[in-house]
Formats: C-alpha cells, sequence, structure tokens
C-alpha cells in the first residue's frame, strides 16, 4: 500500500491502546474488518505523533482473496485524513520496513512574521532571518555515513550509523524547505537535524562545529527538536 | 484590518448567538477586551460558514487610543484559525463594505481521482474529466455588466446586477482554479457560477445555454451549488 495521511490527529504510526488513534490501528481494524480476518499492516517505518506521510509504504498478508474494489471500499471505509493511494499484490516476502533501502523526509518552516492559517498545521512557524547559505555549508557537514549519536533521542545501544546522501535546502516566500535523503533515519533524527540547522541559520551554531558536535556523540551538543507537525515522509525507496 | 481565516471551524462571517463561533463575533469579543471598550467591526461582506479569506478588510471605530502593540496582542488573543495581517488607521469616514470597489475570488476544485489529505479541507474533491476548453468559452458569456438572478440564493427584490471584469480557470496537476473579478457578488453567487462551469465542463450544459441561462432569471436554470470549502476571499479593492 501507498499511503498519504494528515499526522494532525494521530498519535503516530504505532498501535497502541484501544482508546489511541494510530495510523497502524486504524488501518488493522478496518482491514481486517473488510477482509474478514484479523490481519497485521507493517509500515517502512514509524512516523511519530503528529508527523505526515505523503508516501508512506505498508504491506499486510491476507489468506482470502480481495474483490478487486477492495481499494475503493477501503477508502471509503478510512476517514478523510488517510488515503490509500495505491494498492498492488507484493512480491512473497516482501516487507515494508526491512526491505527498504532508503527514505525522504521533508521539513517545512515558515519565516514569514504571521503565521498562515491555511498551513498552519504543515509547518513550523518559526519567524527569523536564517542565514540559508550558513545553514547549506553546515549541511554539507552532516553528510556520509557517520555515527548520528548527538542528532537522536534514540538511548538504546543498537548502531546510530546511518548514511546521508543529500539534503537540499530551499527557500520561498519566506518557506524554507529541508529535504534530506538517506538510508534510514533514527528516532527524532530528522527534526535533531533540521532544529541544528536552523540554529545555524540564527548563528547560535558555527558550521565549524558541526563536526565538533558530531564527534562527540552527545545529544545535548545538538540544536533543539522542532515541531513534528512540520515533517513529511514523503517517499520509501526499495530496489 | 487586513484578516486571513480559514473558514472550516466557523459559521460564517456574521456575529449570530452566544453559541455560534462565528469570524464577526470573535473579533468583536477579542478587541473589544482589549479596547476597554464595545466596538463593532465592519466587514467588506459576509463570508459564509465553511468560507476562507486571504485578504478580508474590516473596520472598527474606537474612542480609547490604541497602544502600538495593539496587534500583536490582538493576534496573541486570537485561535490560529484567524490572524490579523495588518492593522492601519482608516480615513475617517471610512466603510470596508460600503467604500469596497471590487472583489477577487478563488474557488479550488481536486479532479485527481484520490482526495488530498492535506488539501481537503481547501479543495471541493469532484474526480472527474473536465472540457477546460469549454469552460473557458462559457465563462466569457458571463462577463460584463448583467443580472445574475439565476446565478445567485437570494430571493429578495434587490438590485441583482452586478460587474464580472474576469474569470480565469486555470489547471494545474489536477486542481483547477477558478478566478473572480467583479465589483461585487450576490449570495451563493460565486459558487453557483463555479457549478455551471463545472457542469459545462462535463458536457451536461452547452456554452450556447450560458445566455440562456442569464436570460432566464431562474436559479433552477444554473448548475449546482458547490461546496463552500473550496472558496477564498482573496482580496478586496478599494479606490
Amino acid at each position: 500500500m501507498l499511503l498519504a495521511y494528515d499526522g494532525t490527529q494521530f498519535q503516530g504510526w504505532q498501535r497502541l491502546g484501544k482508546e489511541e488513534r494510530t495510523i497502524q490501528g486504524l488501518l488493522e481494524n478496518t482491514i481486517s474488518e473488510l477482509a474478514g480476518e484479523a490481519i497485521e499492516v507493517i509500515g517502512s517505518g514509524r512516523t511519530d505523533a503528529g508527523v505526515h506521510a505523503k508516501g508512506q509504504v505498508a504491506n499486510f498478508k491476507v489468506r482470502n482473496r480481495l474483490p478487486d474494489s477492495f481499494l475503493e471500499t477501503l477508502n471509503q471505509k478510512l476517514p478523510p485524513d488517510i488515503v490509500v493511494q495505491k494498492l498492488d499484490l507484493a512480491a512473497e516476502g516482501f516487507h515494508s520496513r526491512l526491505r527498504a533501502t532508503g527514505k525522504a523526509y521533508r521539513y517545512l518552516v515558515d519565516t514569514n512574521e504571521r503565521p498562515s492559517v491555511f498551513r498552519r498545521k504543515y509547518v513550523y512557524h518559526f519567524p527569523m532571518q536564517l542565514d540559508i547559505c550558513a545553514m547549506k555549508e553546515a549541511a554539507n557537514c552532516l553528510l556520509g555515513r557517520l555515527d548520528y549519536t548527538s542528532f537522536t533521542d534514540d538511548k538504546s545501544d543498537r548502531s546510530k550509523v546511518r548514511e546521508i546522501h543529500e539534503i537540499q535546502i530551499r527557500e520561498k516566500d519566506g518557506i524554507v524547505e529541508f529535504i534530506y535523503l538517506g538510508d534510514g533515519f533514527l528516532y527524532h533524527m530528522v527534526r535533531i537535524l533540521t532544529g541544528t540547522l536552523l540554529e545555524v541559520g540564527l548563528g547560535k551554531i558555527t558550521v565549524q562545529e558541526i563536526p565538533e558536535i558530531l564527534c562527540a556523540k552527545e545529544r545535548k551538543k545538538a540544536g533543539f527538536l522542532v515541531p513534528a507537525n512540520g515533517l513529511f515522509l514523503d517517499k520509501v525507496y526499495y530496489s
């Protein structure tokens, strides 16, 4: 399944208790009911509460044959803040998370003085003057196969090595767009990278400090965690 | 005042009872409280329940001098779905509605198969194949100083003569944008014009029928009323 959702009213991807509205929980309940059997939905990764997706990928296994109209029926049953854009039969053994080879995330910052009433749920309003050139330079120092311990809130002892292929930063009409391409991202990583780059844009962190922050492997050396509502999972790549 | 609001959670512009959340009511309550005197807010026109505004204009009279920080304080007090973008002292005798010389409205239609989870509150999802050329031709027949009785739900005996200067129709990525420029618009007029043009796009109404619909001066001859959520008051003109 290729999915889009507005994360505003969800407590994230992962199924929680009966009371919590989560994307996985909603999909599992709806598909299980329609398919007439209990199914499990596996996503390419968990998005946090408030994070949006334009191109999340998820899969599930069914024993029963699904009718051709299944996608239509499913979208009719789902609330308007989640849409299944495509539904295809996957190859045997496909796994949305384990088979993913890369991901693209986007983060939007609105630097205009007044927040936009229309975009407010999808941008972080940060009405500051930013040095975009310095931010681009700093972004270049964050690329490669590196240990991103300083840029995650994951406290586990799993490896924090990831590869970021590309960070694009663009500005138009006061909206600053950050695009991150990498093989995978740690817990809160995109939001901490963005907060760090914003602090570079403000002059609070210098470009020269970026390698030091990486080497320190300490979360507190990096910048602040920007809010979830500006973050979009744009695309998941498979080989 | 230059105002933007997301109409989704409002029961329109006009102040109603205590229970109803309206833009005028909210502005009057908030400004009266901050200014320390009862004020009346006069808008350039009433927008209906669910209609949005990017550039609504409104004015109010105060006896007390307002502090320089008034705009900041006002925006802090207002909820996130309404923003006052500018606040300036108007000339004596200025009246937002009576002095308005023209208005620009925009209507957005999403013709893509699946609704967008992000734009759904700001577009009318109408997943149909439209003949844009025929719609543009029909739009040309609707321009000028005409009696728009067929294109309003206003049942009063006031004049239904208005002038539409321009109707632009553009399509990009399945989103069809209608822009209407005129000296003023009747109750439901933009939405009925759009519904009629959509029926032309579907081939249910021909371009040749447009003059007949105008001459008939009967609401039921024109097309359907499109929903409020795709409509934006973009700009109000003053001489």
